[in-house]
């Protein structure tokens, strides 16, 4: 892997891509997925539970695999691309991080709410003694105005992380809103700029371009699409797209398409596409963890689910606050009854 | 339907999207789904076989029902949609056309090569005579230059059309290449124009945005992503993002999205995806038929079918011209050899 590329590619399939699947990776998917995406030249491959370094749990869904199996499988297996890992500071530990490097992963990305950054400080710092690249993660990036992303991506550049990324984890940003996010950015933030896209709008090709034309260079994909919600930008059809116009990636298209069709796709049970539900995320801009509840709360009080999602998005209600759930079914469902008694 | 809508969508999984399901819709698949598109205001619902009236064929499919039988279904449920066909010129005749518009059909689709759009003359004519609405729909517009696409559009306008259409029926097209086509059009031609997207480089959401942007205001959507290739701009994903900017479309987002997911969904054998077919045609810019021909002529030359795609796309073969694919494939093959050799 050379220096000189313009776009450097991280593939989350083996990461973000596990809630396609419901964290049911085995070590041969792995070993497989890792040596193609190796053979095709990807600069960086994250393996991970899909929330992250010691996401297997009840509450997040219980992995297949220990994930140190699945890291040190891909590690075996790549000789040119590095092995990066998620860690979310409260769900993954140092402990997790130094296992994971001790593995031989080369990059820790450290992600946290866009609001959040500075429960990032020590598991960068730490990244850094432990000779890792670091990448500072600002998830739900829609969140927050752009200012307070930029405080937060300053934060996270004097913690060392060498990449702040614009994470768009519902799927909701307009590429208006990537393009104001990522210039601020790139105007305000020494270290490089990254973007990470979903696609529940139709726009993560579209948002990343836009990402692209900022500035940004560290750029996500999953291959055939493998991601929470409607999936991520799509890996080979980013490299096709950014060769059409010119921009290296240092990829191999032809092998990337290959992958994709036959190592990938069969491990998918159902393909990835925009669904009611992935749709409906993206248009409200809120947590996928929210889904199931406003469903019961919705039926419950005899109201759209939509709505509820659409009312939480509009107050930024975040993880943690499932509460408000409730509190809002009840004002829809007074509304809606004042309105009939009108 | 009132006219002061900001974007009047043409729904087209009853026609492109015929093509995912090979050509096999019922009476009574095609009663709900247009039902259910009445029923979300939707303002116009294409109803012909993928290719057109009169495609049922040996050649481009045959068609489960006659079209005609879907058209006068359609028309009986739609009391605010209007009823659109496609017709290519060569393969549908004035006869079909007539006999649509006795089935109440409102709107006329021409369609003709980029380069060809003296052909739809008379059809559009025709349908100016039998009162219908007319459309002069540019297919392979990537395979024109600007100027020769405007050329073509004034052509259309001369004949009567009351829109023409940018079609990047091979999902080829770059945002860009979206924005200098659609600007062009606006500046040299007094009908409305519109864009038909294809998703095969996942871009059909961001080029229908460009298209809106540069004043396109008919705009082509389909249903849970139903139409050739990858399909084409998914039509309940496009209110939503088009609501998210302040763009009246007239349709309901949620009645939309209950038709996709319950009406439409279970009619696909398998969702619509980016597979290494149809991103190799978006990649390359050719027709779908080419892939079956470029396959076969790869396996008897033992080379790689995307670079017999990729040339044709380069040397703007069009179809009729597959003798040209043998061409080619002797070249690439004679190619290889003499870099083995040296």
């Amino acid at each position: 892997m050379t220096n000189n590329e313009d776009i450097l590619i991280t593939e989350v399939a083996l990461r973000d891509g596990s809630h396609a699947i419901s964290h049911q990776y085995t070590v041969d998917q792995v070993l497989k997925v890792a040596k193609a995406l190796n053979d095709a030249n990807v600069p960086y491959i994250e393996v991970s539970h899909g929330d992250g370094l010691a996401g297997s749990s009840l509450q997040y869904g219980l992995s297949r695999t220990n994930e140190m199996e699945l890291i040190e499988a891909a590690v075996s297996v790549a000789d040119k691309s590095k092995i990066a890992i998620l860690l979310l500071p409260g769900i993954g530990t140092l402990h997790d991080l130094k296992e994971a490097a001790n593995l031989g992963a080369k990059m820790a990305r450290i992600a946290t709410h866009v609001t959040e950054a500075d429960v990032a400080q020590q598991h960068i710092a730490y990244a850094k003694e432990l000779g890792m690249e670091t990448v500072g993660f600002l998830m739900m990036a829609h969140m927050a105005p752009v200012e307070k992303l930029v405080e937060q991506a300053k934060l996270m550049e004097s913690y060392g992380a060498d990449t702040v990324y614009v994470v768009d984890s519902a799927g909701y940003l307009l590429p208006e809103q990537v393009r104001e996010r990522i210039r601020a950015l790139k105007q305000s933030v020494g270290t490089k700029v990254g973007f990470h896209g979903h696609n529940n709008l139709s726009l993560a090709m579209a948002n990343t371009l836009v990402a692209i034309e900022e500035g940004a260079t560290r750029i996500d994909g999953s291959v055939r699409c493998l991601g929470a919600g409607a999936g991520n930008t799509q890996t080979e059809v980013l490299v096709a797209v950014l060769e059409r116009m010119g921009i290296q990636t240092g990829v191999d298209l032809y092998k990337m398409m290959d992958l994709a069709e036959d190592i990938v796709a069969p491990i998918l049970q159902s393909p990835q596409e925009i669904t009611k539900d992935s749709l409906t995320l993206g248009y409200a801009g809120v947590y996928s963890s929210f889904a199931l509840h406003a469903k019961r709360a919705a039926e419950k009080f005899n109201i759209d689910s939509r709505d509820i999602l659409i009312e939480l998005g509009k107050r930024k209600v975040v993880g943690g606050q499932e509460d408000m759930i409730l509190d809002v079914a009840t004002e829809i469902a007074q509304a809606k009854r004042s309105l009939v008694l009108k």
